[in-house]
């Protein structure tokens, strides 16, 4: 690729909320600026369990990053997938090419963590990709359909369960949208089964209670609303094994058959981090300098969940805010460096609080010491949510459907895509379409940190 | 399937518009119905080229049938597979059991013809479902960032060469799209080429004109406001090979690169129609009787696109309103004969016109002798697809959408949907998800007949 700009080029890879609150931060910035992503789209990820809960179509929570970033004259995008990089050579390696940096911005986010049972998310797919939440609205929809044609009244009951793995925010979130979905918005739709009656939400969690992060107020409130909706909360239950039928949990190895399982359990850093030659924590994050950079290499940054720093006793969490405040900061310290004003010692976090949607005019919400439930709290949810999507048209085709929602207890976005028939593309097609068929780990930076 | 009830079993093969017609039209009958479809959603087939070009999301034209005939009480939906018929037992056989009727309404439409080359579909999709639409979309999408990474001027000018193979409403609807993508949506948005210069949409047509079954005067009209958006229309060219590279048109066997190709040139019926043992026509659609009954099988309806039926020295057409109509007439036939009001000899087509769609503002119609073009006409065409989009939700959604897009020329549903990574089901999962691994033809009524 033709770099004649004698600009400092600074390289972005992830165009999540991290790096694309430093992409725009850099927009008066004397440098050039390249946000690699294997998408095209910015995803609001918060979001994304109501595109698998059918709430919501994939593009009201996705914009195009070419769109996003079109009137910023010194920033360009490329669709294309990081494979390797190098900090002593200042390179990144795409599948298209190679890329020599000035300034690195690492954003690439996390990706699910089976913690070594990878054969389990043939069985469990995670929620961090548009991919794989149609996938799983796919999954949760047939195991309907398929119920309605069941004669077997064991399997029938099998095909109604649902199960759900880990207790952050992401699991809270679906566990509750999927107790809606059979108690309000198919509760009248089949002949051969009663969804109000027949089907069963089950959210799992590890640990002690829903919501950790939360204050233990918090956490009560949300497995209320989640008990509520008829949603069964087993906290302190850990999972042995997960199969085409189910589940097995605790240490009696009790049995919970299920059609579908809704993996919300872990996350680790995407393997790139691995390649900065610095040492990282267990899920991968990048044991980094109190200003962000990797150790030894000032011109590397790491931003959101990446991240792996202790302020105030407590790491980083791995939300919106720390992937938007990490991406101002890097950006600006490139800026100030560039300018002659000199680098700041370090980033501090400012916790703006954090919250949690349960189900419809249901949520917790943290502020400081304060803490919200209920409607109140819920209003504040969709409030916030409403401000912070990226694009105008998203904001107001998400304000529909909500408001649809919320008066007719019915999902917009009900619908079974059938993967097309063929789809085998010769080999001489492959690059152009080899990230549709292997979508290696998912870019974007994870707004939130599951059980 | 427990089947206690009485009254006479009417099965309908197909949710498209003519089996979901006639499942209303049977609302007030003394029958009980059961609207079988492989998929769960009925689809507005007339705006599925918009999702195939980003302009709408799957779910604004998708509503779901279960929730579209919930308030029928002696209509029931399955969704599942149509594997074979028996006409003299009366028996549908479907991936999850046998069905036994009292009358049957076939309604499954047609699927994608490539006359004998079916290793074409591979590199020219055609658009007759969601999965298809999505597809095609992807593969423009990405073809477009493929040519922001090439190096290679010759391989960037194929990726940036748009093919579409027949030139009726669907083709002619799809050329118009992609010129305005190339034109307008992504003016400004690429470093390495500037798509309203380097972008080249081909709309290739073997007869003489465009939308052959228009009159002359509204193919003039389409083929200059195709022109006047930079389609480049080539009439009379008959296309000899596709291959992953472009296709090869002509007796001389010219060829033209092209990274992405469209089939809009031929449809045939779905292989149900083999099984009624009757005469069928070339393109597998069933010579019925004048009542739409199947010869010596006066129990059995066809509907929509399926029918082979001359009426005033011409064919009945494969569109949206004959499905409408004919769903409505099958409906009443059976009504008839249980209430003992007897039957209509014959079923009559009242053509209400037809139109299409160019581009933005620009459309041609007729009804009757009259024909429009330019901005009237796609008012007309914009009014009508409103009213007939079947749910309210979807109305509403894709009304704003319009507007957004008529202001703005930008596309909401810009976004690349990656694959699962994974999606390797076990044989046990397999009943499940059979239909989302191998769909086979679509289930649904054409409203348009390409080329």
């Amino acid at each position: 690729m033709a770099e004649r700009d004698s600009r400092p080029h600074v390289v972005i890879l992830g165009g999540g909320f991290g790096g694309l609150a430093a992409a725009r931060a850099l927009r008066r910035s004397p440098v050039r600026v390249t946000l690699v992503d294997r998408s095209n789209h910015h995803l609001f990820q918060p979001l994304l369990y109501q595109v698998a809960t059918s709430a919501l179509s994939a593009p009201d929570i996705a914009a195009p990053l070419r769109k996003l970033l079109r009137k910023q004259a010194n920033a360009r995008v490329l669709m294309a997938d990081a494979l390797d990089l190098d900090p002593t050579t200042r390179t990144v390696t795409l599948d298209s090419g190679e890329l020599h940096y000035d300034f690195l911005i690492l954003a690439t986010g996390m990706k699910n963590n089976y913690f070594g049972h990878d054969q389990w998310e043939e069985h469990a797919p995670g929620l961090k990709t548009l991919g794989e939440a149609l996938d799983i609205r796919s999954r949760v929809l047939r195991a309907y359909e398929a119920a309605e044609r069941e004669t077997d009244r064991s399997r029938q009951k099998e095909l109604l369960t649902f199960v759900v793995i880990g207790a952050g925010p992401t699991g809270v979130e679906m566990a509750g949208a999927l107790a809606e979905i059979a108690h309000r918005t198919l509760a009248r739709d089949f002949d051969h089964f009663d969804p109000d009656k027949d089907a069963r939400v089950v959210l799992i969690e590890g640990g002690p209670r829903v919501l950790a992060a939360f204050s233990e107020a918090s956490s009560r409130s949300a497995r209320e609303e989640l008990e509520g909706l008829g949603v069964e909360v087993r906290t302190n239950t850990f999972v042995k094994d997960v199969d085409a039928h189910g589940v097995t949990v605790g240490e009696d190895l009790e049995r919970i058959e299920a059609g579908t399982v809704v993996w919300a359990a872990g996350l680790k850093a995407s393997s790139l981090t691995g390649k900065l030659g610095c040492e990282l924590d267990r899920a991968g994050r990048v044991i980094v300098e109190p200003d962000l950079s990797v150790p030894g290499h000032p011109e590397v940054f790491v931003l959101g969940d990446l991240i792996h720093l202790e302020q105030d006793g407590a790491l980083l969490p791995g939300v919106a805010q720390t992937a938007l405040q990490s991406g101002k900061f890097a950006a600006d310290q490139i800026t100030n460096e560039l300018l002659g004003y000199g680098r700041k010692d370090r980033f501090v976090y400012w916790d703006k609080g954090s919250m949690a949607t349960i189900g419809r005019a249901k949520a917790v919400a943290e502020v400081g010491s304060a803490s919200l439930s209920g409607f109140i709290a819920w209003l504040m949810w969709v409030f916030i949510h409403l401000v912070f999507l990226v694009d105008f048209r998203n904001r107001v085709a998400v304000m529909f459907e909500w408001a649809y929602a919320y008066v007719t207890w019915q999902r917009s976005a009900r619908v079974i895509v059938d993967a097309p028939r063929r789809h085998r593309p010769r080999r001489e097609r492959s690059r152009i379409l080899k990230s549709a068929l292997e979508p290696l780990e998912e870019p974007e930076a994870s707004p939130q940190q599951p059980g």
